[in-house]
């Protein structure tokens, strides 16, 4: 149990390290997390597919939902190890069939998010990926329309949490994974 | 060897039924491919990739780049796949890093994509990959990029051909494949 704790913390630090500081982006004073680095490292990139896939391999997954377009890079290839479908959860206009769509707030504004309507079978298991969890309003929506869909949302996962946004209050009762998080800017 | 080509004829035409045809998107006139249906069904996924890495999976790829935002869903699954890292081409500010950029020409007007200077080392044997080969504009960019970082296209895969559209010309002397090709509208 220690043992894991401990490699838990060690496997931290190295994704951390494999993730590339970039300060003020997009705007002044935010620190970007990018993970471009960790997935350009071949052996960064399987860890992290590794431990994503550690996380839902017990969870008898049906689908990965996947949020554009930094949700695509793991969303495909976490569907295909978990032996799941991958359904894509899109910016309005994007998806050429038949769409439900739900709107949510941003800083400044709202935007959309829409998933096909046949996407996803009533009472099937979701796994909804997704590359940062900040203020939770993307995932919360893309929840909001796979439960919509009638899918069963058993699990979310992240690369990156920025806990000090506190998006994470907006799954209670849910499974929420990270590979890394950040208490702090 | 016939063996194999009827192997071939038989998967395109089962992968061709797993594409949903919708007609008049994104404009009057256009049949679009829907990948989503085939990535949606976690056997004719599990094909795709299979498929996919079986054009690869001898073209030593020491990097696999994916174009924004369609070529992540395999793009990422494929590098893990052929032991790669994995590299994204974006539309302009999305990368928060320094950028290499090029524009390229649409049916109306121009567009710009970027790549992370860093992301590919001189010499590093690249497969491209991107959903939807049909003029060869947006590929043609993406190539363009990876030589001017020093890249060295080894391969260009697609699920989706339009080969009326002629885009396979822009890339004579190149590798090419794809899952399935439709010779008329």
């Amino acid at each position: 149990m220690i043992a894991w704790l401990l490699f838990f913390i060690y496997m931290e630090e190295y994704f951390k390290q494999k993730i590339r500081n970039v300060p003020n982006f997009p705007k002044e004073g935010i620190m970007f997390r990018d993970i471009t680095t960790l997935i350009n490292d071949k052996e960064s990139f399987r860890l992290g597919a590794e431990a994503l896939y550690r996380f839902s391999n017990d969870q008898q997954i049906d689908k990965v939902v996947g949020i554009e377009s930094r949700g695509f890079i793991f969303g495909g290839l976490l569907a295909h190890q978990l032996g799941a479908g991958l359904v894509l959860v899109r910016k309005p206009g994007k998806l050429p069939y038949k769409t439900l769509r739900q709107s949510y707030v941003l800083e400044y504004g709202e935007d959309i998010l829409e998933i096909h309507t046949d996407a996803i079978k009533p009472g099937e298991r979701i796994l909804l990926h997704d590359d940062l969890l900040a203020t939770g309003g993307t995932a919360r929506a893309a929840c909001d329309l796979i439960e919509k869909a009638g899918g069963v949302v058993v699990q979310l996962s992240f690369i990156v949490e920025l806990a000090f946004l506190g998006g994470k209050a907006k799954f209670e009762g849910y499974k929420v994974d990270s590979l890394v998080t950040y208490q702090g800017e």
